[in-house]
């Protein structure tokens, strides 16, 4: 294990928040908030503890695909710490493991939340908020070696084990190169959304926040009724861009460069698919409460954008809803956006590859000499991505099952228990009953707080790396 | 597809159906009940159309994979519908679809009944019931095989489809007799369960009962509140059979030819470990609801039992139990019995499986070079067995999640509606909420009862044949 270098890239990851923490720092400046003596504390202890470091660049740049594992989550869980920090030292969450909460809920891009009186906050630490759901949108890692020349070629380890979806691929050869147009092209996607807000009529401090958390798929918002209390307008802007931030950013990249065809993927087909039949259904579904179809097929597209993106905004109770929709959005939350964007949940692409081998196993079950590779636009797809999807499944069911059990001992009710963990480990937000859209999660213990707080950095690291910090091999040498 | 074929094998399953249905028909003549020319009748239907089928005896008699899965499924469905014939014929249940979800749950072992008052059945009836169970829970056309020499050596693919697990090995190199040593293996422990409930002080006829519906785990009781009202011998006893019936038959025989270490093979060890530790957490859990540690013990026990051999007998109402115990519930109900037990649900030969493949791609994280296959007692499983096991889980899933939809339509709160299936898809019987132990299924409409219909059958054959039946390419020519 390069000890070395894992600290290395831990000391730029704490520079960079630093860097982060300047803005809301400054909002507290304008706006003379009382948080600012705490903000101007978390930015110096961000830069000392990052220069401490990287004080020393180490000789040996090698990583190998574990250590690339250990960056991502260490970082994550760094990063975490000290942006809990702004919320806990200037005592707007006094218990810090509810600032630990509230920061992960905002790097993973999960939205739930534990604050109950959300606009009573001071307007640094709301915007604070949604940077964290920017920054982790696209990653932080990924931040860091768009800025950052870090070695000869082999940190596409740390890229693969950030980037969400069950295979990486690099829009051009260098990974440095990739990770700035990524950024880009979210850049400018995020900030087309703030100008369409601001056009909208929203205030430009509720459009930067809205923008951001939407860009990162996060959810938190400024207010507490989410977006219930703004124009039909906003509401379907903001809806067009979940979607527009569920799909893979290569394709963007594949526009622009004039290969629309392949931009069109077979994931991102499936998904436009999925969006429209269950926005239809719901629609119809949900049809007596409203008083025309364009106000339900505006809830209904809202909410299914904002289940499948993982986003987690809410413009209606959705608990009130029939059992039938309700079910279609549980089912969605573990769906997810398409790999490669800034959603959570199990990717669009895995379920292909999952549904693509288990028809194939019904024809070899007709046909038992017929064994053929499964293949997705055209290009068959290796053995080792169905071997690691597959397990990928299997993980992901086993840490699900644990934590709904863990989070139980609670005595809560069992939807209750069952969509907190859903809508945590897919990075959603809102769940349903007493984690309803209306609700929040402060009412959790501390231990299933903590639980909660892992299936939020699992969901969002794909749970290999935050598993493999606790597997005894990794620490052992070869 | 050899038409002829599956028209022979589905008229023998007739006839034997005819000859169970002798026994019910006995007792409403020596208890002059009023059933008797309902169950004559029958008798004689099932008798006159198996004639007819069996009429031509086919000249070819092979059988590819394909035809053994479509044997299967045909064979369950006709013998489904043909026994719900007693209860719709002679009125005792008059809706057909009622009678058919009976018929269906009786021989798919899962106990799942739409009768609120069992006690007014006729005795015959009853007993009808538990034999369903007793003949569903090893298979008919195993003893169609057992009793009937069909053809030289291809009848393994009836074998493979109808019988419950990954992989299927035959204990001895002919087939028809390693189907007889089932039986007779499964005779005996039932026989062995019968006397031992008498001594117990059981009447005959409930002893009867109670063991057929054990040995089939199915769980169909001759009284309302199950086995409740009986002494904790007679549950201790029920106990252990139900765990009995869910090991692997293929162990009975390893030990009867003494090769001890053989039979206690990796899968009954970890089912043994799952069933102990489960009942002493739930045990603890619950300890504060009973007066001594041993009456804790004994429901703890009872109901791990019930529930992870998919039996669904209770001795009290677990639906009333902390949250924890209820999530460690549902969870054992989708892991299931031992492979080439009479029990359901995913079965822990596959989590075995699935767990040592993503074991092994957490350690291919590590080590990138190290692929290694998996292997449990010591023999490699074969790459076949571990792609069909992912397969089976995916279709597990999508069978589930669609059922869940479909049967939400009807607007009962989600936890009955997901309970609901996962009690029948995994084949144990009860539920919670409005499908709890105390409760029965009669509420459900026509639609959702025909989906749950589907769900058993779909759980009790293992999903593919099930599926096969309506995938063109099954009946389309090569």
């Amino acid at each position: 294990m390069n000890y070395r270098m894992i600290k290395y890239v831990l000391g730029w990851v704490l520079l960079f928040e630093a860097l982060f923490l300047t803005a809301p720092t400054l909002t507290a400046l304008i706006c003379k908030e009382e948080v600012l003596a705490a903000l101007l504390w978390c930015v110096a202890a961000c830069m000392a503890v990052g220069f401490l470091l990287i004080l020393r660049r180490p000789k040996n740049m090698t990583l190998y695909s574990k250590e690339g594992f250990v960056i991502v989550s260490l970082s994550w869980v760094v990063l975490s710490v000290f942006g809990a920090m702004p919320f806990y030292v200037s005592g707007a969450i006094p218990s810090f493991v509810d600032a630990l909460f509230e920061s992960v809920s905002g790097f993973t891009t999960t939205g739930s939340s534990i604050l109950a009186d959300v606009e009573s906050m001071p307007r640094a630490l709301l915007l604070w908020r949604s940077i964290t759901h920017w920054v982790g949108g696209m990653g932080v890692l990924v931040f860091v070696m768009a800025f950052l020349p870090l070695s000869g070629g082999q940190n596409m380890h740390i890229m693969k084990a950030e980037s969400p979806g069950p295979d990486v691929s690099k829009l051009v050869p260098r990974v440095r190169t990739t990770a700035l147009i990524l950024y880009v092209i979210y850049f400018c996607l995020t900030l087309l959304q703030f100008l369409l807000l601001l056009c909208g009529g929203m205030s430009p401090f509720d459009a930067i926040n809205t923008a951001m958390a939407t860009a990162g798929t996060g959810g938190f918002g400024t207010r507490a009724d989410s977006l219930r209390s703004f124009s039909p307008y906003i509401q379907w802007v903001v809806t067009i861009f979940m979607l527009i931030f569920s799909l893979n950013f290569a394709s963007y990249y594949l526009a622009f460069r004039g290969r629309i065809k392949e931009a069109f993927s077979a994931e991102i087909r499936s998904f436009l698919l999925i969006v429209a039949g269950a926005g239809i259904f719901i629609a119809w579904n949900i049809r007596a409460s409203f008083s025309t179809w364009a106000e339900a097929l505006r809830h209904a597209f809202f909410t299914v954008g904002s289940i499948i993106s993982t986003t987690g905004f809410a413009t209606v109770d959705f608990d009130l809803w029939p059992a039938a929709s309700k079910a279609l959005l549980v089912l969605l939350m573990f769906l997810g956006a398409c790999a490669g964007s800034t959603g959570g949940g199990i990717k669009i692409s895995r379920i292909v590859i999952l549904v693509k081998g288990m028809l194939r196993e019904l024809r070899v079950a007709i046909h038992p000499k017929q064994v053929k590779k499964i293949s997705i636009d055209g290009r068959p797809v290796e053995h080792e991505v169905v071997r690691s999807v597959n397990a990928y499944i299997v993980c992901y069911l086993v840490v699900f099952a644990a934590s709904v059990f863990f989070v139980s001992l609670e005595n809560h009710d069992l939807v209750t228990n069952f969509t907190a963990v859903a809508a945590t480990l897919n990075n959603v937000g809102p769940g349903l009953s007493q984690v309803g859209p209306t609700q929040n999660f402060a009412f959790f213990s501390t231990p299933s707080k903590l639980i909660l707080i892992f299936d939020m950095l699992a969901g969002r690291l794909e749970l290999f790396p935050m598993l493999l910090l606790f597997t005894p091999g990794t620490w052992k040498k070869q």
